[in-house]
């Protein structure tokens, strides 16, 4: 059984991008960028964790990812790695096909369930992208895991990855937690 | 040297208590008391991480703390921990005393610096409780470490310990995560 895995880099006191104007090849925002710092840099040690991060995100089966985080990342030239497929989330369909092997799509829970069929076939998991589809899946409770990559850093505004959530609260737990150079990177279940 | 040390329970989505009619006596708000659940309870192995946690709390050697947060804890009949001194800060002193060793203090560069003196005195640190006064603290580049025991719960609402902080982006530097039961405690040196 796929599971559905949220990815997501952010700060201690809760940001995944700076304030500022986001645009396209620029979704950090303004000063935002010591958030992706640890997936280029790292020590001998730190780096192997980062690096082990970023490989299991890269053999995951399928990509789901909001409409506004797929084009702020330029859209991933239409591959997000090794040519899985890729469901970009929108409220209204265009009129324009995605690129590459993405798709535009509307409804989560259809869309959850087609990205975890893709992916199972090959035994992998979904990974997803975006805050606000983050928000929108866990208030439906489709999430199955958070890894968050928290960041010693305190940037002091930007965009929040956790905003108020409808309904209850929800019980999480952590299942590991990686030292990695200049990150510590949290797996928690949604239980 | 004395260090000014914050510890904070803190749910994974950045709240410190929920929302709701906090009182003297539920400073959590309503719903809030799985943020300091780990304190009573606690497996074999990780009741002693967390019971380390509390001792280390209970062995500063004053206590900084702002006016709403020592009102919300009921002043802690005026001592917070082996008669160690408690400098409450407030905007206003009021025509009464405060109870106990406890004192109301204007001020908070003076206070961080009689704190500090009282407890070198011991050579012991200084704790401080109460988001307001972190944040207020941080902006004036007083802090020297940050506990975070991070609590994996989604609160969803409430009153955030990381708000708007004023000024620029803070480095911080991760130098011990202690894997408790039901929570993660993390210490953070402010760069």
């Amino acid at each position: 059984m796929s599971k559905l895995v949220v990815y997501m880099s952010m700060s201690l006191d809760g940001f995944i991008a700076a304030e500022g104007d986001d645009a396209p090849g620029r979704g950090l925002g303004v000063g935002g960028e010591p958030l992706h710092a640890w997936m280029a840099e790292g020590g001998e040690h730190g780096r192997g964790v980062n690096a082990g991060v970023l490989e299991e995100m890269m053999t995951s089966g399928a990509v789901i990812v909001g409409r506004r985080s797929f084009e702020l990342a330029n859209e991933w030239s239409g591959d997000h790695h090794d040519g899985v497929p890729i469901f970009v989330l929108t409220r209204q369909l265009p009129d324009h096909p995605a690129p590459g092997v993405a798709q535009y799509v509307t409804g989560i829970e259809s869309t959850v369930a087609k990205a975890k069929a893709a992916a199972a076939a090959g035994d992998r998991d979904v990974m997803m992208h975006g805050a606000e589809l983050v928000r929108a899946l866990l208030a439906v409770g489709l999430v199955d895991e958070l890894v968050i990559s928290l960041v010693p850093v305190l940037l002091g505004r930007g965009r929040r990855l956790f905003d108020e959530l409808p309904g209850e609260m929800r019980q999480l737990r952590l299942v590991e937690s990686l030292d990695g150079e200049g990150v510590l990177h949290l797996r928690y279940q949604v239980c």
